[in-house]
């Protein structure tokens, strides 16, 4: 039988030791962990995923600090700010929704957050550390995907991983996690050949690609665990759907184990955040990391 | 006809293109580029590595600064040694000679390295750097290890790479360069199953273990081209001899090019610190990076 990874609840229990954790801070601190988004212009899905964060952080007796500035804000004002919540010990998380207006420098503006606040894990030190194996703080989407593989597999040490995409955000750092746990890594992209026979070939296959349906289930070697990242808006018979990179219906068949989409790695991602985020808090502190 | 890589001969090309980068450096900055060297203790094979850079440095023009210090140095007055060598203008790349004796916490030393002068390429910063597709300085061996694949097969986009081996130094950069340059990659390691079938599958193969002959002949795919990093003293006929992690004789029947060892990966490493304090020193002066 295959199993369903149900991120939704996996997610709830993770949220559940977070909120669990807060009151020890408060105790030793003398205030709650506290994030801040910042969030350029009126785009309505960065709307929505900022509202959420927001949401979700207050939900388990965080402190929320929303900064939503106009579309024209100045690549200036926003370092500004930045360095007002690097200096702001009420903020233990800054995020910075992306992508941003096409005349803000991105990189520069994540660059000038201070990594010990660099709850999205972008910030090129992160990447820094977790290449060097070092303490730090892990980019959301890919710590979430470890979670649901080590809440299915236990020990992942020895099993043949790919990784389907390359980006910072989430292809690379998720190479990078699967290979701390001792997994043997391949890492494919735009550029692979084969790339149906390379599947076929791993234990746990991790697709993050962003295209509708592209690793069929019929690649997939019998028993995988999948976690499928992409996720694409579709019509299927006159309705938006919302997909995953892998055909889900046929991948189901063969994989031992398979995220949904939706209802798998998207509410890992958010709660990962607030993991970060408490995480970040409890360090900055200088208190021993929570049991999550 | 296989062919047999001459890194030798690769890095005296590489060494004089990078001798004729250096008069226009001093026409701009009244100063030659200059390279610093920390070595701790007495470890003969440390000496010569340091003493053969400090030649090799002067050899092609540059300055070399040779800092000797005795084994029991503290912490504290290497951290103030760094600090100064920051600071120096004169100082172009820092390089702490690896491993240090005990008492010493390496990791801390080469984090208090300027990234702009990491010409080592360990700071985590750097590692960060290459992770995330921005321009720093690489690790000098898998730098090299890249110059000798590119100079055999042009492009690399679309090739199927192992890495065999994983640490900071050398697997883990050696596979975000490939997966810069567009190679499927795969990183394998000690919990690696099945490493043959694995090796037998790659048009590159980049061995960095430490294990004298571990990846035999007819584990390599015909054409393969095969890069030994690996370098392991044995007793062969009663006589030392210097071997890599592949067996050369069998592996040299298959293989489309392989690297020697000696001859191979071992010249260009000193040739890409070279490099990299060239680079460097330009970079720090703001000059448009030489073209080498
Ligand atoms: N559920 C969540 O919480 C969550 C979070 C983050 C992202 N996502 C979703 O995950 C997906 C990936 O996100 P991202 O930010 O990593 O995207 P991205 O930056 O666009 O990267 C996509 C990667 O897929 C590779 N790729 C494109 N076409 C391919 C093909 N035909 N075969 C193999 N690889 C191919 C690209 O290769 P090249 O590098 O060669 O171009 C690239 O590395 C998106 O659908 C995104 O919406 C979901
Ligand atoms: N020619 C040069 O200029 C140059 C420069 C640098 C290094 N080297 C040589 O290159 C070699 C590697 O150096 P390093 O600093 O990377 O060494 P290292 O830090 O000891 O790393 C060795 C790697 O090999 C892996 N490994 C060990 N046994 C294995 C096995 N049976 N199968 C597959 N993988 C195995 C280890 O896996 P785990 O991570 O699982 O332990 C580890 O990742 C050494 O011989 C070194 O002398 C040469």
């Amino acid at each position: 039988m295959t199993k369903i990874i149900d991120g939704k609840a996996f997610a709830e229990g993770l949220g559940a030791k977070i909120s669990q954790s807060i009151p020890h801070f408060a105790e030793q601190t003398g205030r709650r962990p506290g994030l801040a988004v910042v969030l350029v212009g009126t785009d309505p899905a960065s709307e929505i995923y900022v509202r959420s964060k927001g949401r979700m952080a207050r939900k388990l007796g965080m402190e929320s600090f929303e900064h939503i500035l106009d579309e024209g804000v100045s690549q200036e004002e926003l370092l500004a700010l930045v360095a007002r919540l690097n200096a702001d010990d009420s903020v233990d998380g800054i995020l910075i929704q992306l992508p941003l207006p096409g005349h803000l420098d991105s990189l520069e503006l994540v660059s000038a957050i201070h990594p010990a606040k660099d709850v999205d894990g972008l910030h090129p030190v992160s990447a820094g550390l977790l290449a060097s194996g070092l303490p730090g703080l892990v980019s959301c989407t890919p710590l979430g995907c470890l979670m649901l593989l080590e809440s299915v597999l236990g020990s992942l040490s020895g099993l043949d991983a790919i990784v389907v995409g390359r980006s910072i955000l989430v292809g690379k750092p998720m190479a990078q996690l699967l290979l701390a746990r001792n997994c043997t890594v391949t890492i494919a992209h735009s550029r692979t050949a084969n790339l149906a026979a390379k599947v076929a070939q791993a234990d746990i296959v991790v697709a993050a690609v962003g295209q509708a349906d592209m690793i069929k289930g019929d690649w997939i070697k019998p028993g995988a665990t999948v976690i499928d990242v992409g996720t694409s808006r579709v019509i299927r018979d006159g309705q938006q759907k919302l997909v995953g990179d892998v055909e889900f219906a046929s991948a189901a068949k063969t994989a031992g184990a398979i995220t949904p989409v939706p209802g798998g790695v998207g509410p890992m991602t958010i709660m990962t955040l607030m993991h970060n985020t408490l995480l970040a808090a409890y360090r900055r502190n200088r208190l021993a990391d929570p049991a999550l």
